[in-house]
């Protein structure tokens, strides 16, 4: 039996629409160059089958996490700007000369590091400077930038290509700290050489052309979440996740159903235990909350998600349809990353990076020439 | 540099902790059997490397979720029983007994199936049968049971070794629903012809001897979890996460710290950022509810959790141990899985199983016989 028929669940990826939204973002925002983000094994849904069909399409800025996940694009891709987002952990600087990994430089002493092996190895690969403008997170502040600008020797022998910061609040459209960021980048930018910057990542290439400067960094806008809220989505989907029906039980008198038994069923009906759940990133937040689809009709979670089971209201839906064997819809075209993320309680991005696992993944639309790329 | 010293994240996992956990498991429940569930690649934590330790101490029944589980779980022990607790998709009873898996079997249309195989292959693998006691999830009912009941030839060619069922409120110890599913479970269990009955998993091993039957299922118990909630755990503590600190900022000034802007620095301190995220299952829920250690100091998590940092208050810790380089500890013995799980609103299991992603993970205590069992 193959594995995709004796698959309990099913994650359909489809690539030629990554494709298509990189390809859409980067007509957006042109002249301005767009990247790709691919951390997190490409937000869980497979950085090697993702990457060469990017790079098939043009792409040649990509950005990870951090060293491990540079080391294994590396390998994926031979050609490629890579830039490590983490910077260079103290003592793996030689890693990045090795595979040709581009550090963003997260502070001083990032920079003093990077500095010191850049002057004694002479091939260090070009470096990004991370400022930071409001997110408290990663990056030099002003008072960093004023020591730096005073002492202009600590950048000796880096090769800084690109300067970027991050927005905190890109998904809200109407915050005024968005125009606010974007006046401290361009402040904070000045007090380092001149080169290309970067600010926008998905949400903020809809923010206007001001905020797309040299390079745009698009990643869950790829993989299928729409960047602009509350306006129809220009991304294709990309998503489709599936789960096999084990079992539907007919109840016809009161019982529960789950752990604690928390949903008690009162009237006649059915209940389809599908093989999801929450060891396979369905969040245990949806029991109750959330929903499937079977041939088109919605179905309620009733009671707890289990470890690796789901339970649904079926009774809506005819026997001839819902029977153990078939498969329920819980991500699709009409049930989006983001719906579940709304009935889970958390954000698109944390529903996709939790998806990559124990589900049979097929990666369907991947381009020819990316597969050897 | 070698992959550890590189890392951003480490999980530690102590499988002599694991080892140890199953023997006071064994040793409690004797002279019932105690088996291992290792499901969902033993919760996260590493099947390849666990379960040939469990072995090596003398386990010798296995639970997965699924055929694929069980397969590789196959690649791993040449000997020992391996239960799939979803049964077999239509169509994969070879698979099944190509590999001496052994299915539980959890509706008449499961039993019906796997007897036609029997029938014809004469070397099928012995059986469970899934009774529902108050699950509603999987097994048969009632009602089913009768049906088996009037019609014992749909058994023809299926030998079943175990009939179990599963307890909904385990970890409520007061919850009458126990005694209840374990007055049915003795009730419905007597329509099967007799054979090994097997009721509790990690919380009904301590509900009681009569809970005990031929075999218990120790799953989370084995992983470091308490499963006598509000008493002190007999269990060892398995699991300790620390993440890498990427930068200390400095705040001198008013600022927001991460996505949203939600956290709002007033007074002078210290802000450090770590690089472990919801990408690596450390929930976005913490987001200003969780906690970090440095020294055994706790530091408050600040702001939203983003896919790869995480930012902590870090204001009360000495400069001279908290700095770039150092390792935070986010789980470990002064916080424990259930601390996390209560600080993200959610259940330890759901903890565990979300962490076996991105980390560099190392086995401790792996016996020298378990490496090739």
């Amino acid at each position: 039996m193959t594995d995709l028929a004796r698959a309990t669940s099913i994650l359909t990826i489809d690539v030629e629409a990554i494709v298509a939204n990189w390809r859409l973002m980067a007509k957006g925002v042109a002249p301005a160059e767009a990247g790709a983000v691919v951390k997190a094994d490409c937000y869980g849904l497979g950085m090697g089958h993702i990457a060469p069909a990017l790079y098939a399409a043009g792409c040649r800025t990509f950005f990870v996490a951090n060293v491990d996940e540079g080391l294994a694009l590396r390998k994926i891709l031979a050609d490629g700007m890579i830039y490590v987002l983490s910077g260079p952990p103290p003592g793996s600087e030689p890693d990045f000369a090795a595979h040709g990994l581009s550090p963003v430089l997260n502070s001083l002493s990032q920079i003093a590091g990077w500095s010191a092996f850049a002057r004694a190895s002479r091939a260090a690969p070009a470096a990004a400077i991370h400022i930071d403008t409001g997110m408290s997170r990663l990056g030099l502040d002003e008072a960093e930038l004023d020591r730096l600008a005073a002492h202009p020797e600590v950048l000796a022998g880096v090769r800084p290509v690109l300067v970027m910061s991050h927005l905190a609040c890109a998904d809200e459209g109407e915050s005024p700290k968005n125009a606010e960021q974007l006046g401290t980048f361009r402040r904070l930018a000045a007090r380092l050489p001149a080169m290309p910057m970067s600010l926008a990542a998905s949400f903020g290439a809809f923010l206007g052309r001001n905020y797309h400067f040299d390079l745009v960094r698009p990643g869950v806008a790829l993989y299928g979440v729409n960047p602009t809220p509350g306006r129809p989505s220009p991304m294709a989907q990309v998503v489709r996740l599936q789960g096999k029906i084990l079992q539907v039980r007919d109840v016809d008198r009161p019982m529960t159903v789950g752990y604690g038994a928390t949903h008690r069923v009162t009237r006649r009906g059915r209940i389809a235990t599908v093989a999801i759940g929450y060891a396979d990133g369905w969040f245990r937040s949806l029991g109750g909350r959330g929903f499937g689809l079977i041939e088109g009709i919605k179905v309620p979670v009733v009671g707890r998600i289990s470890m690796d089971l789901t339970t649904f209201d079926v009774t809506e839906v005819p026997p001839t349809v819902v029977h153990a064997g078939a498969m329920m819809e819980l991500i699709g075209p009409s049930h989006s990353v983001e719906d579940v993320a709304d009935e889970a309680g958390t954000i698109s991005y944390e529903i996709l990076t939790a998806l990559g696992r124990r589900h049979h993944r097929r990666w369907i639309g991947v381009p020819a020439e990316g597969k050897h790329a």
